[in-house]
């Protein structure tokens, strides 16, 4: 039963959850796939990754992830083509972009072979839970936690890089209405806020459930210190379409550098649409709201892939975008879903054969 | 061998490691007692907690502590006289700050008789654990995190509160040099920096990081838009002596509001020592460092006491501190040490005996 893939040794499940599975009805991150890479970082050094069955995490309750949310994480998805072939998008860029969250939560950097041989081992073993329906595809996390204990607020001496893998829905269900923010922020200048660290999510939530309760789905964060920029979502980069202008913020120190972001940014450009990366202050869009000019607002993410904003909430007014027929928004997540998913060519070379 | 204490079930570990720990010699936060207290939140509530003997935690992979760092924690020590009664400081107001961390992390809120009896019946079990010597204290560590399961980046539904405790010595070994920060920051306007959040930890070890190897221990936290007004220290609050005057900056809700702090404050003024409460801007300290006036600084929290500053570094100049015979932090860590363990009366009502 046991194998190796790519140098990764395989050790596998006993039995299946696939059959249980609902294919055709998956919700986001609900259920996890058979087996999981476990890589760990011990004496100074991380040891080779395993794929083994998923099964639970035994810690110390002194475990520093516990104590000081020493923790970064990624998120990517597998597709199927029709001829069972299975696809990453950008991959290293999720394995560049982690080792830099590791680097700004002192996590240490993990080599490249660990993660994508171990990845790709991984999508080997469990390549039949990747779905195929139209808008489901296999949900990969990977996250790096601090496993090493003691109360003394400074780094872990050891830490655990997993990956697991869940077959997933939409994650947005219905029309997303967005609050734009006045009062709470999630990250600081010279903060955590461009790597994916655990602890900038949980920040989110409680003003997120605010923005719930007040009919909206999602928070669009602005800047922590004169609230008047755009900034961007939970999980989400923020694209506008002013006119026919599609601008978005530029990333910082305070913004996660989206890999669906910078893949759309070029995707646009190479279909003529003018693109601007710049500020976009809250004034300006409610303006545009107000003189008709703007046409679309969306979010994007891995997770999220595009999605459309119905309207936003701001300062107690509600802003509606327009109902148009094209929109940039379904023209350019047709564009990335059918790279993604091997339905077109791939001029950018993004696409990423697992084999 | 099992027990009710106080209405909380106990089960007691069916060996003790008491023998193994050198009392004389501790660290901090390195050992930990017999026992936990272990209370779960499940099905829209929290359920009774109860004394176990200290072991492992096990948790599904998607356990939302692992991803989005939705934890928060407090610290606290407990004291034994001379005739080995045992003693908390200020309890209550950790209770209460912990459901103020919770509550801005969408964590569910704890009710009071759970931490406080809880807490009682754990001291009660391990009180052979809190150290005698001085300088030495049991380090109480009171955590909640995230247990619920899944990869929407939402609050869990599950969380789990423990309370582990330490016997330990001093936080800092030696002499204390912090540099003033000027790039990197702790929390954001409308963050979580007043939050007990386990994030807002792990954010600080790379900066503190580079700080060490430049040879500081610490780094003093400056707002995160200008980097001129001094705000806290990793897990210490920030008192400056000019001439003969206490300055400490104003909480806000980016810096946690210390309970040694506040202490700090009214013991200072019930001892007519000048206190001033307002911000304290980076070059009135190097000024005065220059010119003389800077007479101290030291930093204030549970675990570090009162930790006098030997010098700062600021733009790559050092500045030393003058080595005073009297000082305010030597007097004012007596007189605090002097309340918590018992030595002298305790006007303000601080003192909490466990029984
Ligand atoms: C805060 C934040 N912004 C933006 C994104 C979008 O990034 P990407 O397109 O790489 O998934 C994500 C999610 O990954 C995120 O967590
Ligand atoms: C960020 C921070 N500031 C200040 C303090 C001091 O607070 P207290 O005196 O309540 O321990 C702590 C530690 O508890 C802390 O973590």
């Amino acid at each position: 039963m046991n194998a190796i893939i790519n140098d990764i040794e395989i050790i596998k499940a006993k039995t299946t959850k696939i059959n249980d599975v609902d294919f055709d009805n998956l919700k986001f991150g609900h259920v996890f796939s058979d087996h999981m890479l476990e890589c760990n970082y011990k004496d100074g050094k991380w040891h080779a990754p395993k794929v083994v069955p998923y099964h639970p995490i035994t810690l110390d309750p002194s475990a520093k992830i516990f104590h000081y949310g020493q923790s970064v994480f990624e998120g990517m998805k597998a597709y199927k083509d029709a001829d069972k072939n299975v696809w990453l998008f950008r991959p290293l860029d999720n394995f560049k972009r982690l080792n830099i969250s590791s680097k700004r939560l002192a996590i240490p950097e993990l080599p490249e072979n660990y993660f994508m041989d171990g990845l790709k081992a991984l999508l080997e073993v469990d390549k039949d839970w990747i779905p195929t329906n139209e808008g489901s595809s296999l949900y990969i996390r990977p996250f790096i936690f601090a496993s090493g204990n003691g109360f003394h607020a400074s780094p872990a001496d050891e830490y655990k890089f997993i990956i697991c893998t869940a077959p997933s829905g939409a994650y947005f269900s219905g029309e997303l209405r967005v609050l734009i923010e006045e009062k709470y922020s999630r990250s600081a200048n010279g903060g955590v806020g461009f790597a994916k660290a655990g602890g900038n999510y949980a920040g989110q939530f409680y003003p997120t459930q605010l923005a719930i309760e007040k009919g909206y789905q999602q928070v669009i964060w602005t800047d922590d210190n004169t609230h008047e920029y755009i900034e961007e979502a939970g999980a989400m980069n923020i694209f506008v379409r002013i006119n026919d202008t599609l601008i978005t913020g530029p990333t910082s120190d305070r913004i996660l550098d989206g890999i669906t972001r910078k893949s759309i940014i070029e995707l646009a450009k190479a279909e003529g649409i003018p693109v601007e990366v710049r500020k976009i202050s809250v004034s300006e869009v409610v303006e545009a709201a107000k003189n008709g000019s703007l046409k679309e607002m969306f979010g994007a993410g891995t997770a999220a892939v595009i999605s459309p904003i119905a309207g936003f909430g701001y300062k107690d007014v509600d802003y509606e975008l327009p109902k148009l027929d094209d929109t940039y928004a379904s023209f350019l997540k047709k564009r990335i879903t059918d790279i993604q998913t091997n339905k077109v060519e791939d001029p950018f070379g993004w696409r990423f054969e697992v084999k």
